[in-house]
């Protein structure tokens, strides 16, 4: 373990885990061997620093220090920090680990100089962060919040067809056991989240660290095209009902209409073609959307128009289409109070927004909240290049052990 | 075994072989399980038929009848009837195996009318005639025919990344031995393959049997573009080099300049997105372009069109793009005296020409060779929705086994 509070290091002891030697970069998919190794790695080091690890119902890790003298378990009041572990397919290092890691290295730092609780601290690991396996972001943390169905979730499949109630079942998570837990979140007093920036805000400011401002709206939608599967070489062009081509349509009209509207954000990163053959007109397509705004009705209004493009162009091509809401995350502004006592510990810390989730935007829903970003100097994150500077990382963690500190002493 | 020449018992035989539970229909790739399983079966069969089995160095499974009173190994003047067993990915369970199991049901009707050889028979089986694994369609036919570089195929790789000499190796063929054999053609006087019709041609007739008039030129293309993986929330959309936008370019490309050439047919049946996360840029996309035409100039210049228009969307969008052709096949006339010498015995079947791509178009090159169509109701192929009907199977085997007397007996 690394004794003095050091995140970098403690990023390098996990570099080797779940790397993605195709995309590049990390794949980390929650409940695969590489996730469940990162879990036992962190189980390793709450344990090297005397803190009680518990993994509650949802998969969540809990790695608690208690306040010395209060029974135990005894955690109301509570301070929690953390972040992810899990990544999307080829994703960058730091997305998610730099929070789990710069929190472990905030208890070093707060136990070397010996400071006083006057209530727990617990840094929480949250599974399926990215919805990378089964197509809802934040998954842990809207099971904790009760922001999603238990018995819709358990049904969710991942790319080969399984069900999230198989795979946890396989990695030994009882799927029964999800769903909120009120008891939980009312011991919470404040949540703090630190994460890379997934943007250039802090690179065009010249700053290490900011303080989160608000988190943009942010839906995710699944597009599924049904056409008629054919024959590349023995169908005529006008007997066809090609998905593939209603599939580019719709990949244009999120462009372009996400474009239309000042500082929207609308993206088609996944896309499955059925059956998948060169020679093979395909039967059906599928797409995910992504879209984002400050304005939660700018973002319902784009996927409308989006909707509208995809059925005439299913409609010109003998196609049927299906737009079904996979999450919503509407805008979160994040605790006023708690974001004043942050600046206490970190005079003059900018403020930026973010068109990230995290989980920290779905707690915001029902703990008082906030977020510290570390500088990222490509701006680029869910992608190998994402990066943080060593002294980013320091001073992320420096930042960070002053808020604690600050909100566990006061 | 089936002892009256019933194909379609033979049909029933392998319907449990390569079911995909996924996309319906079947996923019989080359020398995965299921092929495997069907080389075994069609083994199996030969020997029950007396047929003498090998296996060449390109893994084309040959079942001789031989001349009797000939010198063992004496094959001169064959006569060669077969066609594949692998299919592409949620193909039909006709497309090749209808070909494979006619010849068999054949030999059966031959033998049972105690017709006396003149010249030997064989029944050959073809592999990765789809060309769904390593991408190249016909790949046994163009090494036996050596219309490929066997250099180039033990190096082509499937979706998994690994290479053919692996996968052949893994699966007991000597990847060394791939390649043109010159002997085995030279010992081959004509090559028919009956095979499922690939479009509406009989139906229109209302006919269940057809002679091949020509396959139409055919190529196949790659198309990879490389952008710049981001984050879907944190990037302007200014900022984006989005290789997803890019194929939605070339899809809409390839239909509008295949639509625009009488008869052409353009397909991209096959896209992958890397890394392929709903929140998450793409990093790169390639496509796969299928393009025919009777004229091979009709489908040089329409491909050049395409490319055209994706190297400027990829300019537009500030990503790359480079387009490869994977494989080129002229226009096919079939043998005109073969067809004259089957007219003799099939007075009155109607010609057909076809856009679908055989086995016996890449050997009309280095042989006489011939095809045979059956109706499929549907028109359809490359899907769980083409078939055949009970008695169009049966005349397939009567006009195939005509053919057959007709050739061995002259």
């Amino acid at each position: 373990m690394s004794a003095h509070g050091d995140a970098n290091a403690l990023l390098a002891e996990i570099a080797h885990i779940g790397v993605d030697a195709e995309r590049g970069g990390y794949t980390r998919l929650v409940f695969s061997p590489a996730e469940l190794m990162l879990r036992d790695w962190f189980t390793q080091q709450a344990a090297a620093r005397r803190l009680d690890v518990e993994t509650d119902g949802n998969g969540i890790m809990w790695a608690w220090w208690d306040v010395p003298g209060r029974d135990p378990g005894d955690r109301h009041d509570a301070i929690v920090t953390g972040s992810h572990l899990d990544s999307v397919p080829g994703g960058g290092g730091f997305d998610g680990p730099l929070g789990v890691v710069s929190a472990l290295a905030a208890v070093d730092r707060l136990r070397n100089c010996g400071v006083t609780l006057r209530r727990p601290l617990a840094v929480a690991v949250f599974p399926e962060e990215e919805g990378s396996r089964f197509g809802v972001a934040c998954l842990g943390s809207r099971l904790l919040a009760g922001a999603v169905d238990p018995e819709r979730v358990r049904r969710l499949s991942d790319e080969s067809g399984r069900s999230y109630a198989e795979v946890a079942a396989d990695a030994g998570f009882d799927p029964a056991r999800i769903g909120a837990d009120t008891d939980r979140l009312a011991e919470v007093s404040a949540f703090v989240e630190l994460h890379v920036e997934q943007g250039r805000g802090l690179v065009d400011l010249d700053r290490p660290v900011a303080l989160a401002g608000a988190i943009i709206a942010h839906g995710r939608w699944h597009l599924r095209i049904e056409g008629r599967g054919d024959h590349a070489g023995a169908t005529r062009m006008a007997d066809r009902q090609d998905p593939v081509v209603v599939a580019a349509d719709a990949i244009r009209s999120v462009r372009e209409r996400a474009l239309a509207v000042d500082d929207a954000r609308g993206t088609v990163g996944r896309l499955k073609v059925t059956p998948g053959g060169t020679n093979v007109i395909a039967s059906s397509a599928d797409l995910w959307i992504d879209v984002r705004h400050r304005s939660e009705e700018a973002v319902r209004r784009i996927i409308a128009e989006v909707t509208a493009d995809a059925e005439r162009a299913a409609a010109a091509e003998g196609c049927a289409v299906v737009m079904t809401e996979q999450s919503f995350s509407p805008t979160v502004a994040f605790d006023e109070d708690l974001r004043a006592l942050m600046r206490g510990a970190l005079p003059g810390a900018p403020v930026l927004d973010t068109g990230a989730g995290h989980d920290a935007g779905v707690l915001a829903a029902v703990v008082p909240t906030a977020m510290l970003f570390v500088r990222n100097p490509t701006g680029a994150s869910h992608t190998p290049a994402e990066t943080a500077g060593a002294a980013d990382v320091a001073a992320g963690v420096d930042a960070l052990t002053a808020v604690l500190e600050h909100l566990l002493t006061r």
